[in-house]
């Protein structure tokens, strides 16, 4: 059995992690930290892991983290995460860094969205973990950086109209909408039920630090520098990301062929799901699942293609792909523990 | 005092009549019909007017209707609207039609999306009920085609720049999340509480029957035909639609001059609120009301300016503005009955 | 006009009260206040009141706030509200608190469940504002303690039998759900929507603090002390209390019986409706407005009797009470600025 | 691997079931019933179930359902059930019915809650499939009647305490709130989410159908007839029952004393989690498990115990026990298939 960590346990990520790691078969929660909560069970910052996850929480010690696990999970917020990641590497770990940290390969462009990066030797190492397009590297990786969950949506839904260079990526426009665990779990009053309930507002319009990850991913697809639109908007559910993406089409094509684009592409991918013909995702069809299901539509009258994709963010946007990278690097099974059936209604 | 029928009481745009009009100075709620109800006070059918409107149901007949009431909001699905509003006409009577039965102008554009049209000769006497733009006409109509709840939002969001030319209108993307109210209160596994809610999904993409609505508009605003890529997403909120639209700017310009715009053109406007600079809307803003509130970010690093417009789809996208068109065609303070301060939380 | 200030306008109760006065016919807002809003209009901190309240918000301070309003509404914490409520008394105005700080008449019993009392000498004066049982009183007041939101649902459902002596009131259970705007407008965790939405507790079991304040209005009603059991559980709803109240009948009634002593101690009341006989309350009847709506069953099978009540805890639990309060102390019309007919859906 | 079928899989319980089965380690799911979607695969009624259950539903037919599958899950709406049940037992199935149509052992009860009972021969042998209470007579039948969402709640919550003759049996008051799922998936104004959001009510006053199902498991922990209060409510959640109840403690006794004898009660119950000393539970915690979740306050001012639980109504309220009384029958480890840790948030 690996003995893993997870790292900043008591946010929404945390507790996602624990509880896809309780019934991973390769896997065994060896530390789980949370400096609010040092002491008490994990279980009582979340009952709904009473008798399952009942460890007590440990606070951020990088050495007592090391002297319990071999691949660690950070689920910090990002400038936390790069103050802690290279010490549990100095000691020989794995890590699959759930923070926007290492997920930026230029620095500069960091900078100019983040802040100052205390370990930029880090960036060329690290891995963007995302399985559909750095399978092969995420094997060899030791520093995993795990996407962020409006990027893995958007990547998914547009890769393979890039890779056949079928639409024009000027032309891009993502609209995505996530549910509020997306916000975390510190305490906001933006986040509070009664500002988000029977509520919807875009946030972060032209400004989302999502914004540059989603380029690097798409530009990186294209061969080409891409810049997009991308526009978050707050949905009132707890899970789910849903993008709706537009493109200009380079030259007629139907519904009918980029659906066949999208079966072919993904037909051996276990986490992606192309909908039947004609259909589109729900955010509900995925629930607490790792899949990400994709669907388009070709519009005649404009020549432009949408494509939307849901996933939970909290799973395929972030625990659930977090715990397919380690399943990579670690030569588990790469379904391992991510057999949740999807939670509807 | 206006006494005033609401046909097709029993639906949600039939409820939202009676709340607005139960306290309209000028307004005596004479008859209110319902197929299903008839002969049940209104208020059985919804207790929240308990007290207030406890007038019972008459079947929907159009000698009825006519001898109870001078002006008739017909809150009827399409294809039932136009099979009674000619005999309102023709008893001298004015009409509110909240259906889409004589919103499109072109008859062949009408057949085509929704079906044959059994009374075309009133199509080119109907005036579009948007008062930001057809204030003048309204006054003088007897039929008033009552617009659509996305085009609504739309046209807010998108009039002023397309009559400043400054965007183009081939560009234009319109990404629209309606409440559930929108979809009726018939019953349909589709509206179950457990299907809509912690769901999102896209709907009718590339197909929605407001489309040629929204052109419509558009076209006639910007002196050009325009053709706009319309998606609607059904959102887990009872109440409001909030539109996020995107187009490519002609030339340069700042947030500052475009918000500017914005705040001149709807200077005068009593239901139009621009945002402050720099703040966008949330449908949870304007709950109850018959406000539209609109606010505008533009993207330097793409060109773009994404503008994003809030309504409650039942007031100011249904019953809200049938009563604004009722208070101009009757020559009443464009306001009255339509004070309602927004509900919030 | 009587120019009223809201002290503590920043809150959800502050917001309420700014709704509901800014449409009251003889009512100036002339002062708000936000300790943490300072300098900001108010609308800025709620766009809902945009171009309705454009008021910049005051810093709490007694010779300011009494420098502009002649009547204030006190919508702070308990504790908060003591230290500023006597100021306001010495400077001969008028005090609406909707705070708990003067609900209790006894001190011990106020000092046992909230913390020692700083102006204890006013407790004899304050007039326990609910109208349905004090309304002769409060017209006379200048200082109203307002309810909390919890104890009017239950007095409504309770009184007319506590005072026809027609149930035990040792046996008299009270299970009560609330909407989350009750929990108030701090950040907290536990009111994030992440943890609120698709959840359902019980909390404060055998311990909350409206129990006192419950059994204080019940016993002035029966004559004699009244010891119950309260429940409170939290809803995932924005706003609205239910109270489902469980009473031995001392004899046999029938729901009709029981019915008609409900219709008939309420026939005057503006605000209380007795459902039609056979139905019951639903929060989403009364959301927005200042009803408290009841019925009630009898179960022959147990001889006991089930009274629901459901009010908005905002209105008729908080800022509509109070505003109605306001009305019976200035001689206004007791429904002045109180008209809003409940939004549904 | 055992052939299972799914009688009535495009209701709620019925996707539940292939969530479950689909990843039960000795099951195969052989046949899925659906007469309104028959030769559809199931995955297009839930997209959710998409490459995971996409086998095409059959009509019911008693027959082909029988040629398919050694046991049968009945999830069918009372009086169908047993139109087919007595078929399944003749051919020589197992059956496990989700129905109310054999769990009340005495017909005159049944008829006179429901209807006229076609096959009363049954009710002898069917087994209330409550493994808390009846597990070996479970292990031994071939008919087990699944119990009800609410009973099952309010018997876990109860039956210590009724065992241990602790409390009065004629003062249980039971106030119980039940997600939306409970009410079906077929088409009803009355479960739209327009109707169900933001709203609260009781329904069913002294008058629902499990009542008498509550009775009879608890007369018969309790040795005497009980009889009891019963008001169950709506809540706006997909899932989740959570139960209030209310008894007269018969003699002094501590919230330790109690909360002592459940855990000794359920210490090796695999499904039942008795909360930390001083927590209660709330549906978030169980929800999509098979867990209950129980805890208790005693209020000594009113000498009464207040025992609150919590079940996901479609799992341990439905699909997850039925599951559970498989495998009991069938000789599988009680905790197949039912590994499903709690999704919170």
């Amino acid at each position: 059995m690996l003995n893993v960590a997870i790292v900043g346990a008591s946010g929404y990520t945390g507790v996602e992690l624990a509880r896809l790691l309780s019934v991973h078969p390769g896997v065994s929660i060896a530390c789980v930290t949370s400096q609010q909560s040092a002491g008490k069970p994990l279980s009582s910052v979340f009952p709904s892991l009473r008798g399952l996850v009942d460890l007590p929480c440990d606070p951020l010690d990088v050495e007592l983290v090391c002297s319990k696990a071999d691949l660690i999970f950070a689920a910090l917020p990002h400038k936390t995460a790069m103050e802690v990641v290279p010490g549990f590497l100095a000691a020989g770990k794995k890590v699959v860094d759930l923070s926007a940290d290492y997920r930026l390969q230029d620095q500069a462009v960091y900078e100019q969205w983040y802040q100052a990066h205390s370990s930029p030797e880090l960036l060329a190492e690290a891995v963007y973990g995302l399985p559909e397009l750095y399978r092969d590297r995420i094997k060899e990786s030791r520093l995993v950086a795990n996407p962020g969950c409006y990027p893995t949506s958007v990547a998914i839904a547009l890769a393979p109209l890039l890779k056949a260079d079928l639409i024009r990526p000027e032309s891009l426009i993502i609209d995505s909408k996530s549910g509020t665990s997306g916000a975390g779990r510190s305490a906001k009053v933006g986040a509070l039920f009664c500002e988000v309930n029977e509520a919807f507002k875009a946030y972060g319009v032209a400004s989302h630090r999502h914004t540059p990850e989603i380029e690097q991913t798409l530009s990186a697809v294209a061969g080409t520098p891409v810049r997009v639109n991308f526009t978050p908007h707050l949905l009132p559910v707890s899970r789910g990301i849903l993008s709706t993406c537009y493109a200009d089409l380079r030259q007629g094509a139907t519904s009918r062929d980029l659906h066949e684009l999208f079966e072919r592409t993904y037909a051996d991918e276990p986490f992606v799901r192309v909908c039947e013909a004609g259909a589109l995702p729900d955010v509900s069809f995925v629930r607490g699942s790792n899949f990400a299901d994709v669907g388009l539509v070709v519009d005649s009258r404009t020549q432009r293609v949408i494509v939307v994709s849901a996933i939970d963010n909290l799973v395929k946007g972030a625990a659930g792909q977090a715990v397919q990278n380690m399943n990579l690097m670690m030569g588990f099974d790469e379904k391992d523990g991510l057999g949740v059936v999807p939670l509807f209604p």
